[in-house]
């Protein structure tokens, strides 16, 4: 019986759901993925600490000793962060080592870069685990829809902000509140910047974005907006419109380029990602033949992840059976543009404090006129203290447009505050 | 650069929208399959008729043409029915051709052969288009989730049932008028008798239980119940329950065996199969490292299912260019029973009508209790004519002792009527 030797790069959350995921397997590997697949070793920072997890023989702290062991044919990547995964796995593709990588931050800055060195080697160079986590989302892009052009890719790919956002809409809590539980629950790290502003779901979506559209996206490519300006009021304004608020990675091919952002937005309460809640994810595309397509589950965690990783890696072991290391490689054979924020149309929800005064909604509703921006729905509640709180939701415009009337309207001495700006599906 | 010659047999609804899809992305081929693809061949019954889809010098009224042109690598069954497709099927895999089908008629009763058959020619037998339409789901359990061991599937695998369930359940129409409603826009045939019966989904289940659980199950072993017994009284009190009924798919790998059961269930209105409404699809999975995902979209219709087949068509091609056609064959490598309906583990609801006088509640309880069966919710309504209604939910119990207590309760005096017996997740 053949056997095929990996190492694995981090004992951390993803490593040793990895190496446990291989060990609940190990016996049916042969029939699963033609091969025993054994972990050869394991690069750690610190082997006794993790020896409580993984037998202490095959721990190392020496990158040198996996590289130069030959017998390890497939490295798989999930220590995180730009450096030193990506010298290691540059180096293990160009020693003609197979990779799988679970590395988000990576792959969307330097994912064209590796997939070259993959193919320039003959090597397989997986990650269909640095998007939302579980779902198999990568692989049925590149394969399953292959035959459509797709048009349209949108997800909750970040649960903690989900978690959070789900709170505030069931519990009514503010954002700082809900954010407290998220960290006490784990959900939500110490700093929780990249999660909270964006920045991991706009990784996500450059990743996605890249492989829908056969056109390379970066994450600089990327506009990203997140959700620590939403408050438990615009949750309740939405509702009162029929939406629910999610923090969604939009990528969409359009005749005047990708547009690519992650910013929070209200969506109809009937569409089906509205229908995801907590710690979950869910990606939603739209192809010209398969029409309306959603893949939902669990975007991170210790099993969920480890459950792509070893997905990816028996795909691997099968193309070495078969001698077809390389068959899935880059797939970016346009090179199309991509827009600017400010090109980018969308609807907007507009929450405002204007003073409660004859005349005050026609100033503003004409300034929206003047800058070519028309008003589809309106809400006024008068509050005690001579102020007025005005919700506007709008119709489709321009980004730059519907700027300038913001720009204009924040200027006016009746208003007293631009509460919020939320875009709407 | 390489060009890949195809046969399409049949040009009904799949057929011609597999034609259509092949010519909007001929021109992009080369790059996303690595070689020019052409429909050489279509085999029709009526060319007459056929000529108003496709270019009249590819159609073809004689297998035998198509058969016997060695330059066609790649047949296309998208016909339909047991036979001839199935001979078809053989033929071309014994001649070395490579298959797509969407037959899932076909592949629920002979899967298994026609596997070995490709695996005895090196052939790529591909069918992801058999099971839900355009959404991804048999790929996916095959390759993204190989890692796990997969303990539940669960699916709205049929449009018509889940658009005639909606529509009772959204406009509280009976089933009798849903139905009517359905055929007169095309989403239920003449005789609906496969579909709203459960047959269609059953197939569908065979399917994906010998995928999911890597050991056969055919469309015999498949226990079905369709919905024409369900009423909109049943969905009404589903709802004061916080449930709605649908028509699911169920296949579970239990320590006694396997569970494949096609049948109309309440499920809390806050699972993801909930919302999945009208003629749209989805398969919920459950395996023990991703936990729970969902796929979800369009399970029918000419594009949607035309997207699984060229995405099937795409892969071969691949694999012709890679020279691993085969790569991904039969996984059933286990020999696992099939449970007896009797045999599986279910709570229940169930309306019966029962004369409104002192004791009669007493008595069912007894009834159930002496048959193992708990009671766990329960609403009575008193009618005008001296009869109650009332609606029970049982605890989880085997299903020859619930039918033992149904047989006894049936025979009672007190009891009016027994009108529905529903399955509860």
């Amino acid at each position: 019986m053949k056997k095929v030797k990996v190492a694995i790069l981090g004992l951390g959350t993803v490593g040793g759901g990895v190496y446990k995921l291989l060990e609940r397997r190990r016996d049916e590997m042969p029939q699963r993925a033609g091969a025993r697949i054994e972990v050869a070793k394991i690069l750690v920072r610190n082997a006794e600490k993790a020896a409580e997890k993984a037998d202490r023989s095959l721990l190392t702290t020496d990158w040198r000793e996996i590289i130069e062991d030959e017998s390890i044919s497939v490295i798989i990547e999930v220590m995180g962060g730009l450096e030193p995964a990506g010298s290691y796995i540059l180096e293990a593709l160009r020693a003609g080592r197979h990779v799988v990588s679970a590395n988000k931050d990576l792959i969307a800055e330097r994912g064209g870069e590796l997939l070259q060195a993959a193919k320039e080697h003959g090597c397989d160079f997986l990650f269909e685990a640095s998007v939302a986590g579980g779902i198999p989302i990568l692989r049925p892009l590149k394969e399953c829809l292959a035959g459509n052009e797709i048009t349209d890719v949108m997800g909750i790919v970040n649960g903690t902000t989900n978690f959070i956002l789900t709170k505030m809409s069931d519990e009514g809590m503010e954002f700082s509140d809900a954010l407290a539980v998220a960290q006490e629950l784990g959900y939500a790290e110490a700093d929780p910047t990249a999660d909270v502003e964006g920045l991991d779901a706009g990784r996500k979506v450059a990743i996605m974005a890249s492989i829908a559209f056969h056109s390379r996206v970066g994450f600089s490519d990327v506009y990203t907006e997140g959700i620590s300006r939403i408050s438990a009021k615009d949750i309740k304004y939405a509702r009162e419109l029929g939406c629910d608020i999610k923090l969604l990675g939009v990528a969409r091919n359009t005749e005047e380029g990708i547009e690519a952002r992650v910013h929070p937005m209200l969506i109809p309460s009937t569409h089906p990602l509205a229908s995801v809640k907590d710690s979950f994810n869910a990606v939603f595309v739209h192809g010209d033949a398969v029409d309306d397509a959603m893949f939902y589950g669990r975007g991170a965690g210790e099993m969920p992840t480890a459950s792509a990783v070893v997905g990816d890696l028996i795909d691997i072991v099968r193309d070495m059976e078969w001698g077809c290391t390389g068959r899935i490689g880059c797939g970016c054979y346009r090179d199309l543009p991509v827009k600017k924020i400010g090109d980018t149309e969308s609807r907007y929800f507009i929450r405002l404090h204007a003073r409660d005064r004859a005349g005050v909604l026609a100033s503003i509703a004409s300034i929206f006129g003047n800058n070519g921006v028309s008003i589809a729905q309106l809400i006024q509640k008068n509050t005690k203290d001579g102020f007025a709180e005005i919700v506007l939701v709008t119709d489709t415009v321009k980004e730059c447009h519907f700027r300038d009337a913001m720009t204009i309207l924040e200027g006016m001495s009746v208003i007293q505050k631009i509460s919020s700006i939320i875009r709407v599906l």
